[in-house]
């Protein structure tokens, strides 16, 4: 698996995190989630455990020499916990930076992950980028910001400058936690040639715990209104409600293999090309208007993917064209004419 | 005036054509015109061909070698009237683009002109440019676009996508003429060695006369109704009309010297970033409401000048960081190592 290119695993991933958005969609009824929605990231965490484990157990199985590939000292285990401690702060500074600005500004401060997760990729990874690659990750966040840009006729006109600076503070943190986590799970993945799947199988454990922790928080939160969440986790569930979870989990396992294999970089492009993927799509499926700010918005995504995943040199080798030769003919003769 | 540096002159540009947006603004009373603006355009080319006529009689007088510099043949002098064709045709294709589409989406089409600009500058002028500076070109046209999106709470929501397809292609044609007329202005002045204040003054002698023949055709059209132009000529000028006038003729003299000593490109960068500070000075002095898209649309064309101008290896190459050093020691000490 790991011989996959990894622009193979990437283009899976957008479609895959694009498909995420349209199920999600999908799977509410008259506006609205019939079933837990905190349930679903619950059993994606599952379902990625259950697929590391078969999939460790294989490995296990036919190979002889795994395991020096496995590490199973406290002391290297106990760092898988950190993702989901960071994960589990965002989420609570995720919800404090919603109760000063509104949702769709939220949405615009979002892209600022990409800028964050760039910084972070130099800072704690140590990762070289040319000042193209720079250039190329501000221009990502700005395409995807330009394709947010409220449209006319729209709600909620002059919001996005008018919050608190509270909001506008705690929203930078929530972005830069976010790409904080995304960055340590690469160094996770990287700093040892551990096995993935017992990598995942780790990641994934503490992830579920998590998990199982927030639904019990929630139903002490609501006095065990609907009774224990156990007992209630599959209520209102659908086909449509059984592949968000499927989806959501396959997404987690190809972003751990792109950190393992490939880099946070590339997956910020996958995902924010899912984000312009799903708004082309919802243009046909759900009769979106398009937008301007749409189309302008993938042209420079686009040419940011180009800026950055090119070879250097065939961006700034000037092209030696065919014309060259006639032409140096024409120059010959405007020559002679003026020599005579 | 040759060996002043290019990127000065452009500034120039960029502030004086910014100004034209607000100096025309500001001669505007109760929000329109007291004056005929169609008698600007032609003193600003009379300006013009004082002020050539002027720098041209100081240079024959000083400089005895500049006889040769002068080219009076009719075959050459003729060529000269076409930019002022271009322009004719150019105002009549727009105003039949406008009987289709309405003047945003006239406006927003307007930056098509800077990747035509592109494509006859390769077409015509045999100039090769990098794909990166092919990427630039293109983020310039969408970097203005963008800061031109219809805010939320603007009128006239969905006209971008709903013209006839003959207002979208006569938009396109008004795109390429435009192109098509700094590009032949850019091979008129770089075709032989004559002195640019030669060159203007044949420029500026045709513009005149198309001016003037603009003029009377505007007042046969309305039956001589305020009697002839020449009698109404200054009617309704204030101080900041003959601004607005001395500020045309002064663009239109620093773009025929970026014609002759630069190229079109370093025009379009300057008229881009004009706009965009037009754009942020009517923040200030006419109180606009500072939207997204214009910050956004800011970051892009500052990218793109970036792009297109820098040298290219700044670009790509990975940055030496200061941890090199210690390295580069070490490498030395290796290399001596082997050495003995």
């Amino acid at each position: 698996m790991a011989a996959t290119p990894w622009y193979f695993v990437a283009v899976l991933l957008t479609i895959l995190t694009s498909s995420q958005g349209i199920l999600t969609t999908l799977s509410q009824s008259d506006g609205g989630y019939k079933y837990d929605y905190a349930t679903v990231p619950f059993l994606a965490e599952v379902f990625k455990l259950i697929i590391s484990g078969l999939f460790l157990w294989r490995e296990i199985r036919t190979s002889s020499s795994t395991t020096s590939r496995i590490t199973t000292d406290w002391k290297s285990v106990r760092l898988f916990v950190i993702p989901s401690l960071i994960y589990l702060i965002h989420n609570n500074v995720q919800f404090a930076t919603l109760t000063y600005v509104d949702t769709s500004t939220y949405q615009i401060m979002g892209n600022l992950k990409i800028v964050t997760t760039g910084i972070l990729f130099r800072l704690f990874l140590k990762r070289k980028l040319s000042k193209l690659q720079w250039m190329a990750i501000g221009l990502l966040a700005v395409g995807t910001t330009t394709s947010q840009v409220k449209g006319c006729g729209e709600a909620s006109c002059d919001s996005l400058f008018t919050a608190p600076i509270q909001g506008y503070l705690l929203g930078i943190l929530s972005a830069g936690l976010s790409a904080l986590a995304g960055i340590y799970t690469e160094f996770l993945m990287k700093r040892n040639n551990d096995t993935l799947y017992w990598q995942n199988l780790q990641l994934y454990t503490f992830g579920s715990l998590f998990n199982v922790a927030r639904l019990i928080a929630d139903d002490f939160r609501h006095g065990f209104e609907k009774g224990p969440w156990w007992q209630r986790i599959f209520d209102g569930y659908s086909i449509t409600t059984w592949m968000v979870v499927l989806n959501l989990g396959s997404t987690g396992l190809l972003v751990s293999w792109l950190m393992k294999y490939a880099d946070n970089i590339v997956k910020v492009y996958s995902t924010s090309m899912a984000m312009l993927l799903t708004m082309v799509a919802s243009i046909y499926l759900f009769s979106f208007k398009p937008t301007l700010q749409l189309f302008l918005g993938i042209i420079i995504c686009i040419m940011s993917l180009h800026m950055y995943f090119s070879p250097p040199q065939t961006l700034v080798d000037l092209p030696v064209t065919n014309e060259a030769h006639p032409k140096t003919l024409k120059q010959v003769v405007v020559e002679e004419k003026t020599d005579s």
